[in-house]
């Protein structure tokens, strides 16, 4: 927030041609490699289909997990703006494996049938898991053996380098990936997020993608003076650390409850558990967001949840499960 | 072929307002209801292109099989042209269930998620097998349920009402089905395929479809030409029919083979059977068509599979399985 | 900057169900009418295309002046991302009048054309000229009396109240407009437009075309809290009023120089002029921005120019123009 | 129609892996040259469509005239399936000259703007006249020298080979066009058009676009039957140079009418005229196909007309014209 009243002094020249904008792709360059381009865009969807936009031709194809983003939360829109087929694996994890995706590789028929181009995976994933850097390799090295690109959704990508107690440059500049996207709005800034180019060449054409995705900024310096603060002295890696550290406190504080079930080990900042309905339809409205399908529920948290929120929270699902005690007065 | 040369004569008007084109449609009127619209196209793909491109909003998706046409074997036309995500659900034998589609009409979650609009269908499927009039109709019960059209895409129609030996009326009429498209050429036409509109309104915005998707004919003349013979005197029928019963035929002087395993139960004009890899080779240049991934044949038999066709080939079959005998001489 | 501040206190729910977003909305139906529909989006361009993607049918067309903002400066993203083709009509002067549009209504041939469904124009124009009341109410009804809608891009629509001397309930309410943008960066935001709806039906489906357009924010409550503020008090009038003014200002300070030419009246927050070549270069690395083709440039003024710096421009615009006179200090 | 007999025998692989593909593509590298590569396809709008797909990434544009049959009579197909942007050009005759096109190439800025890609013309053009050799190498190596492909819908080719007096190799090989339709539905096919690429590595995408088009017939040996024939003994340069000359004929026989007015001059099969309403009115109905607007014919010859069509008809025009002498039996 100060880092935008900071930027909101005098004019400056729009679409990205400013000094915020040149500062914070600095930044980027000196936390992962200097030969990285970086192109910001307004939200998490939009640096997706620009990302994917560029990349594929329209008889190409992505694979990706069936419950990834850019599968089932957006709406089709890489169907609609990109024209691509989405190829979706199941996973219990979240998590995309070389041998669910090399039989995808083989086979195709002549022009009846796409061919791959992309695999597109989220890191943490949509279940709140993360990759290894070995399993990110993996995919790398698959992906480049048989002429494909890596993408990776990185909405949460601080809470993977912080749950994986790595550097950025081992995940983004040691692991084979080709584009990533490093989030903004999940970590603390109020809009903003990164398209990094491992292989700079690539960003040439995902500049057209990014204006015709509508994704293109005329005062980009507002993101980039976020991204600048956020990227100084560690700011993105405290504020993932932390929320980490909240959804491991939490699942610890409520791993005994018998009604609950987690489902899903507690890797970065998100916790899926299992309730029964009555427990679920009591926690809906408290401060936490979740998804509910079956009984799953999704808590996630950020650099703003601290440890009495946890507490708190805890004490509600802990309360309403066993409907002993007394109510807690914050529901 | 007789109908085309007797359509080569004089001049007449171009993209559908020529007598042949209006005598042809008289005949699917005849066939199944005075209501219906019909719009030729010139092949298949096309067909299901142009149907989908026309019923289908953006944000809007359609449910299919994971082996349907459209979904695996149409080089991602859909996607591209029609800019909407194909659901697709695992089946065994190639056929929707409304089990199956049921939990896919649930938990729409505002704007983030495509809503279904289109249940899209083969019949015959793609694994040769048939849907009864009762299962055409549960689907499209629950398809007008919950606001959906069914879509059926009949490139093999014949073969199937041949199997069910129920009328064109009951198929088309009686189900419930919205579009169907009644395939010419596998079924003997030189190419030409009908896309049927139970419900005229359809139709209207189905013309620009068909002629964005590159699928209007200049000469239409000839293609219903094609329709107007293969509909008089029922020789569709009789096509069809033969060819099934030529499958059947096939199916039945290969079951006792020992390496031979048919993996679909044989109902219409397709014998889906795995078989030693080594056999496979050596049935791969003859005259039968068939498609093969691990083992995985298919044989299709057409209007103009004869008896000596069957038993030449399953003599092969049996050669090449047991290697033993003479060598078949046509092979 | 004030109002984003104050919306940065405490979580709330995501993607515009928050209270801010609730009471821009009121404002604007104060502003406007009860019944309209508000969508926010971060920008100009996304407003554009999240509103037309949502109007037209992929046969349909877009009816436009060929210097509009969707034909020449957003990247083809129309016809990317509608699939939907533009009908750019010559203008002397940035507006489209009825006479040319109406020959576009006729004479459509079947299958074979497109069919105008959107007539799409700006308010302020590309070029800085304006709209009367009366000019909209008359595309409008033409608009209606053939089946299509009026879009009005209103990136500038304050200006154009402002220079009207109208209130926006006049011009959005009072002439017959379908959907027009309200919008917030050209008027001092740091990002974040309005998509108004005049008629609320026609707001359903675009919120799945915005979301596909990637302009769904999920944390919308940091543009909600900027519009809350822009709307009260009139600040949105009042900015655009004072841009408009010190345009007139600058125009009238300039008039008698003689190698300046002004090419369009000055009717809103830009000026077209045409100037030596040699000039232009002199004044291009200037504090306003303009684009230049053979000698035409562009200024702008908007709400936080000043008398101080049009006097400054102006005298910058005089010298080089005479070579008289002393360099001045801020050039 | 003897051609399509003689194909109707036996089986053969489809798709195009059959020996009447392969031997009319060696007639098409015969007539050319070696290096050229060939895909059939069903129609003119298709093969358009199809070969755009292919050349273009959705950020780029293509160049041609306003009346171009890809801008204004393939309903937007272009728009939707290859999402790109038809820049159109006014011409008197039809014909795209270097001077309209240069400033188009020039001045794009950044992402904002598309990027011109390819310069689509049609030889013979939509008004019936004809490029010279010179004209089209000149279009050639200005799009060379720009990095642009020429593309070249040539559904009458045969006609403007005929008018030119040149060998097919003079036009196709010599002028530096990149690809070029052969069209076969106008020179007396049943269906069934030839894209012809000069460059063979630009064919390679286009098989994938022509599957998306659903322009891949799987009979696709009867539209190479047909090919073979038309280009056996110089059949369709017989056809086209009698088309030609009936138009010729034509034009004569009422160049002295008084109230028709030949508006483009006659270089191929077409004719354009400006005559009374009322006498438009009298020949609609006859054996000529045409197009009217403001009083503006066109009629067609075609390699089916002969001396008596154009006398009767020239004989009708003026009695409609003159109302003097007895009225023609035949109209």
């Amino acid at each position: 927030m100060e880092a935008l009243i900071s930027a909101n002094v005098g004019s400056a020249l729009p679409y990205g041609e400013d000094p915020w904008t040149a500062a914070a792709t600095e930044r980027f360059r000196a936390l992962i490699d200097q030969d990285v381009e970086v192109l910001f865009t307004f939200g998490g969807t939009g640096a997706n289909i620009a990302a994917l936009g560029s990349l594929l031709a329209p008889h190409e194809a992505v694979i990706c997990p069936a419950g990834a983003h850019i599968n089932v939360d957006e709406c089709g829109a890489a169907e609609r703006f990109v024209g691509a087929k989405l190829i979706d694996v199941p996973t219990a994890d979240g998590k995309l494996v070389p041998e669910a995706v090399l039989p995808l590789l083989r086979g195709a028929h002549g022009e009846h049938n796409v061919r791959p181009r992309v695999i597109a995976i989220s890191q943490c994933t949509e279940l709140g898991t993360v990759y290894t850097l070995d399993e990110l390799g993996d995919l790398a090295s698959l992906a480049h053996a048989h002429g494909l690109l890596l993408y990776v959704d990185g909405a949460r990508i601080a809470n993977a380098v912080a749950a994986l107690g790595c550097t950025a440059r081992d995940l983004f500049h040691g692991t084979g990936v080709d584009v990533i996207t490093f989030g903004g709005t999940k970590n603390g800034l109020i809009y903003g997020e990164a398209l990094v180019f491992l292989q700079a060449d690539l960003a040439l054409r995902a500049r057209f993608a990014r204006k015709q995705a509508t994704q293109l900024a005329s005062k980009m310096r507002f993101i980039a003076a976020q991204f600048d603060a956020l990227l100084r002295d560690e700011l993105w890696l405290a504020n993932a650390a932390k929320a980490n550290q909240m959804a491991k406190r939490l699942a610890n504080a409520i791993a005994e409850v018998p009604q609950v079930e987690i489902t899903q080990p507690v890797q970065a900042n998100s916790i899926f558990a299992r309730l029964p309905g009555s427990v679920v339809r009591e926690l809906q409205n408290w401060s936490f967001f979740w998804d509910w399908g079956t009984g799953l529920v999704r808590w996630m948290t950020n650099f703003a949840t601290d440890e009495q929120d946890v507490a708190r929270f805890a004490e509600g699902v802990r309360f309403f499960s066993s409907a002993a005690g007394a109510r807690p007065s914050t529901f």
